[in-house]
């Protein structure tokens, strides 16, 4: 029997969305306030979805130990309580919440014990986006 | 990359659950409380998610001005601090929350920046209905 | 030792904020959208606490199921699934959030097996209302 | 039209995690403080997802009499204030919320009056499992 | 200028109503399925509210990290995935919600780096329990 | 009757912590991942509750307008997507929490329709803190 695991991460960065392809003015009109020069902040609540068999000794689809020490090694270590427009990956890549949740995307890909199946990144409690693997 | 953005409206309305087509003592049978003379209401939360690539120069799949924009006019002014029974698309049509979820899709379907995904209604904190694109 | 306990209900209803002191335009600026015509409704949450010594035989400041009875035949029997103008505490009141905040204190008063400290009610997750007791 | 209703339902239980086909020492390694002799304890809110065409008398996918009736009789009367461990369905079974998950969907097939889509159960704020119909 | 800090740590833990001092009958009738012989469970939710001065260098009213310690080690080891009816604080005491709120009151008072103002533990979304100092 | 009106207003922000008066060590030491260099942020929720009676002709305590005016003018307009540290009222103040509930209770003493009583903001689901009028 295959099952979803869903499990939530918390996080408290700062961003600010400016796109160097775009004059002052665009950026004014295309990102309004978070286009705010010295940036503003979010807890960001990341859902992770995977999916895999029940083991039938244990009765689970991974054991969270090894999902949470991931997720504490490659993603909170990384992102939490930092700026995100200096994070490598986003050097190239306006870091909205749209590109975080690729980028997070990419590193769960990473992830062996069970297949990633959804990123959902909660920017505040009336916005979210998602990525479903294929 | 494809991505999905939920984004989540608030509105305050009444309605009354009442069949044209019952006998008072169906109606009473069928919906109970909520048929009700006199109506009641709730707090619904209109979540709307539209898909899209990730524009390389925003990072957005759309902007949410735009989205806001839309749904402040032809969702909000229509149906906030309302009584559902005389709007014209309940006419004829019960204003369930199955009927609301039909009625914001067919609105959002208008909606012509990114692809819509799903109407999703929560009605209490215990009851949501959803209608998904095909 | 002397403890508080605090116990939620839901209840949905329907109401128009509209005062008969006030001419229609004084209503539509003092109101605004809430004194629209037809009325429009919430999920209210109705927070009752009472204190009291633990009883060292149970445990407990009150039994819940004295409370709930109390709750389910004065409050929600009353005003759960009505429209909130058509009751008789608000044929001389106007049906705001404050006032049903004093109706509801007033009933809970008549609680005898603990005392009533504090009524609270939510009107939205954004709004909430609140008497102590003296 | 075809649209989705969800509806949670909420329930206290107790569990231990512990394999009989493992050692102590293995029992306490994969189940970690969940292993613990005395077992703990959850509130866990099970979230049932059926679809259905909406009646054009009602508006309604599927009575919430009907389901709620379903759910007490078969889910809460049996698991809630409960020690998991104890129920028939987890004498060769560890009773892990993904096997939960597996044994309320094997329940709610039995639900005549809808298709049964999805049932999910979040065993705190930051875990949830879910199985789909296929 | 003097502010409240107010800090909430989650548990998960098991316990069954059950007074030595009561007939298997009036366990019964007093508790209800919270009297069923093997248990259940709850996600507990403990506030712990401290005040004190706000330091001119820090900005702070007390540090977290020193705050989290103690709470870990006095409050989280001991409580957390455990069957509260088995811990020495309830061997003559019925394990409710309020004497939890008690014990747990009792084991901050000795936290020496503010004043403790309250303790409010949420046993389900609906219920909660509070204490506060004098 | 006097009756307690509380309003929730929402605002992301960036902050960094670090005290002027320490040295890069005792930095760290004191504000931990929350010193790193480029800060980083929060979805603050601000509640502020005010008192009054309630009107006989309107039923309210103020006006929700009113009082939504001077939110979005004082508050809003002056934290809303900003970096909290670049605030003429943070030039020699730690942009804790702490620091930043005392900044918004000065804001709102000035609001004239109603008597303020307590500022709370939440900083995370986990951490608030709030101030009480004398």
């Amino acid at each position: 029997m295959k099952a979803h695991l869903s499990r939530r991460y918390h996080l408290s960065a700062s961003h600010r969305l400016h796109s160097e392809l775009y004059t002052a003015e665009q950026n004014r009109e295309t990102f309004g306030k978070c286009n705010n020069p010295h940036g503003h902040g979010h807890n960001y609540i990341v859902e992770i979805t995977v999916s895999g068999q029940v083991d039938p000794a244990t009765g689970m689809v991974v054991n969270l130990g090894d999902l949470d020490g991931f997720a504490q090694e490659k993603l909170l270590a990384r992102f939490d309580h930092t700026n995100l427009n200096l994070d490598p990956a986003f050097r190239d890549l306006v870091p909205t919440t749209e590109n975080l949740t690729i980028v997070v995307q990419q590193i769960f890909s990473g992830f062996s014990h069970a297949r990633l199946e959804r990123v959902a990144i909660e920017e505040t409690g009336n916005n979210s986006f998602e990525l479903m693997s294929v």
